[in-house]
């Protein structure tokens, strides 16, 4: 892996009917890779389309970012559910947004899972086996994105063929194991904007990332997730990617 | 068209998480086309990944039923929309329904809109463009079922090079310009076996309907739409079958 | 009715989950009634007792907002439903805006139907009726929020002992009817700051108001409708305070 | 506590829109509390008022039943929320229910929390502290309904000031400790006719439950949960009602 190959991604289309979220016009031209909400956490069939195209015009890569069925939490609590019943719902919003995709004759190339379904799916196994079953079974080859967390993880995306990029993020702290430090700790989030763009550069150009507790430990990274959010959010993007 | 084209159509998987609608196990073997919600007025992943199996056993033809954004009205209520938002939440759960089937190794073959985007597609011929535009920009070919109405949407079908279904009631009288009598007229919905029989025979073996006012007038039809909503109406479903 | 007793009334809790909308905080301390979203087209539980503990704050009376329920078209879009089932619908929104409102030792005092909910009770006095026997049946005496459009409307509001406030808006143009001039009009709403502020002095001081078409007709209002969802619609309210 | 003050409680009012689910019309008779789901699990505003009147009828004591936000998951999953939205989440189902049950001359009695919320509540005593928020702050005194489980449950009730009523369950086995085995424990539910009125012949007659591992232990039931689901258990909930 050399420091080109590392994109950036960042979560689209969460707007909701007459609400808005981010501002994916200003963000879209900057990052690689838009992970479009497909309506069960945030978005709607009309805000889905708008993003896509949205993104084909930028040449920026679709990928779905699919959720936990729940707008009023916007997919950041966990719902219990079955393996079975998680690979079905990934299945219906990955294709709802495909479909959509392909009307405006583009194709998606990964899956994101989303919020409290992203963090399940690092923490409990059986979960990450039910979401890479459902990215597995398209008829066009999709990736997955995850955390370079476990052996576990990887044994599971291999039983399905499935090919995973690796996620960094710019603004969490990590622990000596690799995994990010929860957000309850001290020093979570990073927020001095030197802090973040240190962190990027030992990530790209070292392959390292300085943990919490002060240690450098490696670190795999395709891509790295940024936020879009505001203003502030969009110029730190645009720093982020003079880095890289 | 010869007798034995003739077909019959049903709505399943109308259930929604614990409550359960119709009788699909005792349903699907007596008809050839199965119509499955797609969550916006009934179903959800799980029961659809569920009736698409049922489906598959049964060598029956797997539909998309889509809806307006309507649980609680169960699809019933019209609800206003853009075109484009009509094109696009069709593309969205006609998507979901068309991956979940083929994560099963299945295909869907066609999409009947249901309840009052049905209604609204006949009546109002800008939906119907809207809908056969979502219908048409699938991967697959793709079938649409409509009522033989008007020559305005004939047109319309063959502006996207869909092929249409036509579609007559087991159950329902006719006017006499050959759309259905609205169910608020006295004699609207048949309920004796005798007449429904009597409708099938005719429309299967002359191609003709008696409307409300006493006169034959000619119909086309592909396919019958029949219920199976309770244990009285799948004995139906196997008389009318025996008339096929 | 004295200029004094014309007050500013303004759509407020319209945030829903992660979802923020409009400023709240600037506009409570510059509107004398607030019109609280019930959780169908906007709000839910915990932005509706956060917005209630704003108005006490500032001393604002509360009112309840309800909708038809439509969380993806903001209640803006007119859901066919039994009048019995719309009666119900309000007492169910209203009693849960109220019982919120109590266990924060405050009381509501009024109910404006929201969206298509409000212009369908101005069109279908039916539906007028459905919302006034709602309204009327609570253990505190509540007021209506209405255009003060027919006979009818108030016919309907004495059969249910029904106090009705009359509302004026500050950024539409009317007909010569009195009611206000369709959206689709060239010249419905009002953009110029001075256009804006004529219309208020001319129904604060002289009880009328000049129709799209030049005339001058009178016009009752116990209250005017204002909108705070940007910096510059909070400023436009401050002017308009400084007239009444 | 004398054997004639145990009555029997049961969920009621659990169809929503064209779903059907309970035979409210054949149990309604037959039992003491009604159970009445809000909206939020299961039921809509004419749902719930339809029920209400039936209660009314038979003179069955009406209770609010509020959940967690779940229609798809009717209520069983745990939705991690936090204590003041809970609080919140309830006092909006309980004031819906309330104003519903107002407008037709009736009043609600007590508050039963429903499916996984009542779970949790039992299970996390910060959770039963915010749902006992919010049944003390209506103006009209409310009961709660609850497994006298342990006496920080009833600490709370207290600092509330609020009264529980004890509820035990026909079908259901015990620990040692008093508290339900859960489902996954082979014996944990109880299927025949005999079992169950043994059980509740012990709980009426002598205070006394038998547990899953066969030792005798003391419970408080005020009032005795029963199901009334099909056919079957609404001649059982008659014969519960014998032995009572």
């Amino acid at each position: 892996m050399t420091k080109r190959s590392i994109t950036l991604n960042c979560d689209m289309g969460e707007s909701f009917g007459s609400w808005r979220m981010g501002n994916d016009e200003a963000v879209m031209p900057w990052v690689d890779m838009a992970n479009i909400a497909c309506g069960f956490h945030a978005s709607d069939p009309q805000i889905m389309s708008n993003t896509i195209k949205l993104a084909i015009e930028h040449d920026t890569q679709i990928g779905a970012h699919p959720s936990y069925p729940d707008l009023q939490g916007f997919g950041r609590r966990s719902i219990p559910m079955a393996t079975e019943e998680i690979t079905n719902m990934l299945i219906y919003q990955v294709g709802a947004l495909k479909s959509l995709a392909e009307s405006h004759n583009a194709q998606i190339g990964y899956v994101k899972p989303h919020g409290a379904l992203y963090n399940d799916m690092m923490r409990d196994i059986s979960i990450f086996d039910a979401v890479a079953d459902a990215v597995s079974c398209f008829d066009v080859p999709l990736m997955m994105l995850a955390i370079n967390d476990s052996e576990k993880h990887l044994d599971i995306a291999d039983k399905y063929e499935l090919p995973v990029l690796f996620e960094a993020f710019a603004d969490r702290a990590y622990l000596s194991n690799g995994s990010l430090s929860p957000r309850s700790m001290p020093g979570a989030v990073l927020h001095k904007e030197e802090d973040i763009l240190d962190q990027i550069k030992q990530i790209v150009h070292y392959g390292k990332v300085r943990t919490i507790d002060g240690f450098l430990i490696p670190i795999e990274a395709d891509t790295i997730c940024v936020h879009g959010d505001n203003e502030h959010a969009i110029k730190m993007i645009q720093k982020i990617r003079n880095v890289l």
